[in-house]
C-alpha cells in the first residue's frame, strides 16, 4: 500500500523539512517559514511532543498545586486551612486539561494557520535532502532537513527491569491514578520531581540514587536542600544504591526491586528516571553516513558535522547540547535562522558567538528550573565546571534565610543562593538559588550571565525591598568585601 | 539642662555624621565605616526607620498572607480548602513578630556591632559640619553630614480631617485590630496596598481616589488589573473624587466622609494615603541657608547643591529622586563611597554615569514591586515617561495568561506585560509586569535595562520552561517580528 502511493506520488519539494513536531521542531519549523522558506513537519505521535503531553507541562501541572499548598502552610493566618491533603482527582483531572487530553488539534491548527504543512508518519532520511515517509510519500528538500526529533527514556539493562513493564516519564507524568506504593529510580531533575509530585499526591514514595545525592548537575547545596525536604515530606531516600533486579509476578501486581545491599522493596509502581537517548534510531541516518541511534554533533548553528553539502541539522535533544525544551526551541531560532541566511547566500561566521546565527547560550547560559519544593533553579556554570573549564573564579554564597524577603515569604524560609564570578572579566559566570519562589527569579541571572553583564554594572540594578531578589545586593556586597 | 549638658560637653568630632537610623541612614554609615571613617548615626525614634515599623516589613507581612491564599484558590486540589476567611490575629501578631514588636534593640546591636556611635535625639545642623542634638551634645564632622531622615505622611487641607484623627501608613501598618468599616483616600502603592490588605483581614472597605486610576506612576494597564481584582474582591472603589469635609463626632467613634458629589461615607476609621514630605522642618536647616521642610536638591553623589564646602549630603526619600527603601540604601551606597572617595581627596567626575559614585539608576533604572493582588511591578520608564523625554521608542505588549508558565501557575490567570525600547540604542528603557509571581519576575528586568543589555543579546537570554519569565521570549518575539 505504501509502496503504491509513493509510486503514484511524485516528489514533494519544500526548502525545509522537519523530523519531529515537538516544541523544537515546530519552533524550527516557524522560524524558517517566517523567513519565506516553505516547511512540512513529519510526525509520527502527537504534533507538540514530549514536553505538551508527557514532560513540561504535565509535570508543572502537577507540581504547582504542591508549591502552592507548601507556601500556603507556611503563612501565619492560612497555615490550618492548607494543612490538607491535595485533592487527586480534582489534579489529575488539571493535568488532563494542561495536556488537552493527548489530543492535538489545538497544535495542528496552530500549524494550519501558519501555512506549515504536517505530514503524520515515520519520515526517514533516504540519502541526502530525501525523506521517505512510512515508506512511501517522498519529500525532497531544497535547503535543509532539520532532525528534532527529541530523546526517549532509556531503561538500563537491570534484570527483569523490561519484562516488569516499569513506568518510564510518560507513565509518570500521564497516569491515571495515584499509586499506593512508588519507587523512583533516578535523582535527576525527573526523579526529583516525580517523587516530590507523587508522594504529595498521597503516594508511599522511595526514592532510589546511584550516586551520593540528588540533582547532580547543580551546586551540591541544591541536591542537599532538595533531599532534606523530600525527607520531611516522607519520601525514603536511599543513595549509593544500586538496583541489581526487579521482579513483577503478574502484569499489574506488585513490584520486587532487589538492591545490591540485598534489601528488597515491593511497589505497586516503579519509575526508571536514569537517562536519555536520541531519537535517531530509526531515522534512516544510515543512508547519510550516520550512525543509527547514535547524538548527533551538530556546529553551534546546529549543523551536523562532517554531512557533506551542509544539508543536515540536528535540533534540540538529539543533538546532546543541553536536553531542555528551552534551549531547543532557543536552537531552534537560531538555526532557522542560520538555514534562511544560508538559503540566501549569507555567509555565517563560525566566530559569530552570542550572534544571531550562534546558539553560544547552550554552553555558557543554560537556565533550569526544577519544579521540586524548594525550587532549585540554575543557569551557567556551577562553581565545580568553572574551576574545571579553567576561569579564574571567586564564589560567593548566601544563606536567603536571612533575606527579608525570604523571610517574609515563608516562616521557616530555607534557601541558599550562589554566584560564580569571573575575576578576569568581572562578570557571572553561573548563578543557583533554591528555596521557595525562586523559579522566577532565576530569570534575573540569566539576563546577567548570558549579558556578561560586568559586577560594577550589577550594583547598580537595585532589587525592589523587600523580595527575595534583595538576594543580589547580598552576594553583590559579599563580592566586593 | 540640655544647655548645662552643652557646656560641659565637648564637642565630638566624626568623620561623618549621619542624621536618621533608618535603612539609608544606616547603610550610609556602614558604607562609610566600612571605608575606614568614623561615624555616628542621630536618630530621633526607633533605629530602623520608617521601613521597619511602618512601611515595607508590616506591609509585607500583612500581604503576603493574602497572596499565598489568593494563590492556593487557583490550583485544583487546594481550591475549598483555600478559600477560607485568613486568621486575622494571626496574621497581625505575625506582622508584630516582624516588626521585632515595635523595639529597635536588634538594629542598635547591628550598629554596634559595626563600631558606629548612636546618639539618640533630634539631631539639628547648627552651622557647617555641626550637630547639636537636642539642643545640648555638640557633634562636628570632618568631612560630611549625611542626612536621611525620610519623609512622613502628609494630610491635605480637608476641614476636619486633622481633627478626625485620621490613620495615616503608620497607622495602617501597625493597627492592633481589624476595623468593621475601612475608608482610604489615595490610590498609590499605600492606599492600594492598605486596602488589599484590610480587606483581606475581613474590614468592608472603600477606597476613594482623585485621579481616574490606580497606581499612576505605574502604565495604565497596572491600574486596572488591580482595579479590578480589588473589586472583585469586594473593595468598593471611587474613582475622580474629592473629600470635602471630614467629620469624627467622638474620638473612637465612627467617622463620616463627604464627598464633592454630595455622598457621605460612615467607617469606622479612614486612612489618608495621598501624599508624602520631607523630614526636614526641625534639623536645622535654616543655619545653613536652606529652607526648612524642603527637599534636598542634590547631585548624583548625593551631595546637596549649593551648600558652601559640599560638606552636607540628602540621601533617601529626602532628596525626592525615588522614595523607596532600596533606592535610599543605592544612594547610601553610592553617596557613602563618594563621601570615603572625597575625603581621600579623590576627584569624583559629575561625568560618572552608572560608575561608582553616581545614583544613575535613581533616574533610568528605578524597579518598584506593588504587592497587590495581582502583583504590580515596573523598573525604569513607562512608555509615557520615555515619550515624554524625547526618546524614539517602541513598546511592546504582551498577555501574560498566554503564557504557558503563568496558565499553569494560577488558574485563569490574569496579566499583562510591557516592554519600553529606545530604538536609537536597542535597549529596554524599561518594563512593567502584572499579574500572580511577578514581585521576582522584575529583577531581570532591573538587569536588563541597567545592564542596558542590546536586545540582540537578551535574545539569548533564555527564559526556563515552563515559567512566567517566559514572556521575555514573547516580548522579544513581538519586537523582532
Amino acid at each position: 500500500m505504501a509502496a503504491t502511493e509513493a509510486t503514484k506520488a511524485a516528489d514533494e519539494a519544500y526548502d525545509v523539512i522537519v523530523l519531529g513536531a515537538g516544541p523544537t521542531g515546530e519552533n524550527l519549523a516557524d522560524r524558517a517559514h517566517a523567513a519565506g522558506l516553505s516547511a512540512v513537519v513529519v510526525e509520527s505521535e502527537l504534533v507538540g511532543g514530549e514536553c505538551s503531553y508527557w514532560a513540561c507541562m504535565p509535570s508543572k501541572a502537577l507540581l504547582r498545586p504542591v508549591t502552592a499548598r507548601s507556601e500556603a502552610r507556611r503563612v501565619p493566618g492560612l497555615k490550618d486551612a492548607a494543612d490538607v491533603a491535595l485533592d487527586a482527582p480534582a489534579v489529575l483531572a488539571h493535568r488532563d486539561a494542561f495536556t488537552s487530553y493527548w489530543k492535538d488539534d489545538g497544535q495542528v491548527r496552530w500549524l494550519d494557520s501558519l501555512g506549515i504543512d504536517l505530514v503524520r508518519g515515520q519520515g526517514r532520511l533516504a540519502g541526502p535532502r530525501r525523506v521517505v515517509v512510512d515508506g512511501g510519500r517522498v519529500l525532497t528538500a531544497r535547503h535543509a532537513v532539520a532532525v528534532c526529533t527529541g530523546s526517549r527514556a532509556v531503561l538500563p539493562g537491570v534484570p527483569g527491569l523490561a519484562e516488569a513493564r516499569p513506568w518510564t516519564s510518560r507513565d509518570a507524568t500521564s497516569a491515571k491514578s495515584v499509586p499506593g506504593r512508588l519507587v523512583v529510580v533516578g535523582g535527576g531533575v525527573v526523579g526529583v520531581e516525580m517523587a516530590t509530585a507523587w508522594r504529595a499526591l498521597g503516594a508511599s514514595v522511595t526514592l532510589l540514587v546511584r550516586g551520593d545525592g540528588l540533582l547532580p548537575r547543580m551546586e551540591p547545596f541544591a541536591g542537599h536542600l532538595v533531599a532534606e525536604s523530600l525527607a520531611e515530606a516522607g519520601v525514603f531516600l536511599r543513595t549509593g544504591v544500586e538496583v541489581r533486579e526487579v521482579r513483577r509476578e503478574a502484569p499489574g501486581g506488585p513490584v520486587t526491586v532487589l538492591l545490591d545491599s540485598g534489601d528488597e522493596i515491593v511497589a505497586d509502581e516503579l519509575l526508571i528516571a536514569t537517562g536519555r537517548a536520541p531519537r535517531t534510531e530509526d531515522i534512516g541516518l544510515d543512508t547519510v553516513g550516520l550512525a543509527p541511534g547514535s547524538w548527533l554533533d551538530v556546529d553551534d548553528s546546529c549543523r551536523v558535522t562532517g554531512v557533506t553539502g551542509g544539508w543536515l541539522y540536528g535540533v534540540g535533544d538529539v543533538n546532546h547540547r543541553a536536553l531542555l525544551t528551552h534551549q531547543g526551541k532557543y536552537q531552534a531560532r537560531i538555526a532557522g535562522a542560520a538555514i534562511a541566511a544560508r538559503a540566501r547566500g549569507v555567509p555565517i561566521l563560525e566566530s559569530d558567538r552570542w550572534g544571531a546565527h550562534a546558539a553560544t547560550a547552550d554552553t555558557l547560559a543554560v537556565p533550569q528550573v526544577v519544579f521540586s519544593d524548594p525550587e532549585a533553579a540554575s543557569v551557567g556554570l556551577t562553581a565545580a565546571a568553572a574551576e574545571k573549564a579553567g576561569y579564574r573564579t571567586r564564589v560567593v554564597d548566601q544563606d536567603l534565610a536571612s533575606v527579608a524577603g525570604a523571610s517574609l515569604y515563608a516562616d521557616g524560609y530555607r534557601g541558599r543562593a550562589r554566584m560564580v564570578v569571573d575575576l578576569d572579566r568581572e562578570v557571572l559566570l553561573g548563578a543557583t538559588f533554591v528555596g521557595a519562589g525562586v523559579g522566577e527569579l532565576l530569570h534575573s541571572a540569566t539576563v546577567a550571565v548570558a549579558g556578561e553583564v560586568p559586577i560594577e554594572r550589577l550594583w547598580h540594578a537595585v532589587p525592589s525591598y523587600p523580595t527575595i531578589s534583595e538576594v543580589w545586593l547580598r552576594l553583590l556586597e559579599a563580592y566586593r568585601g
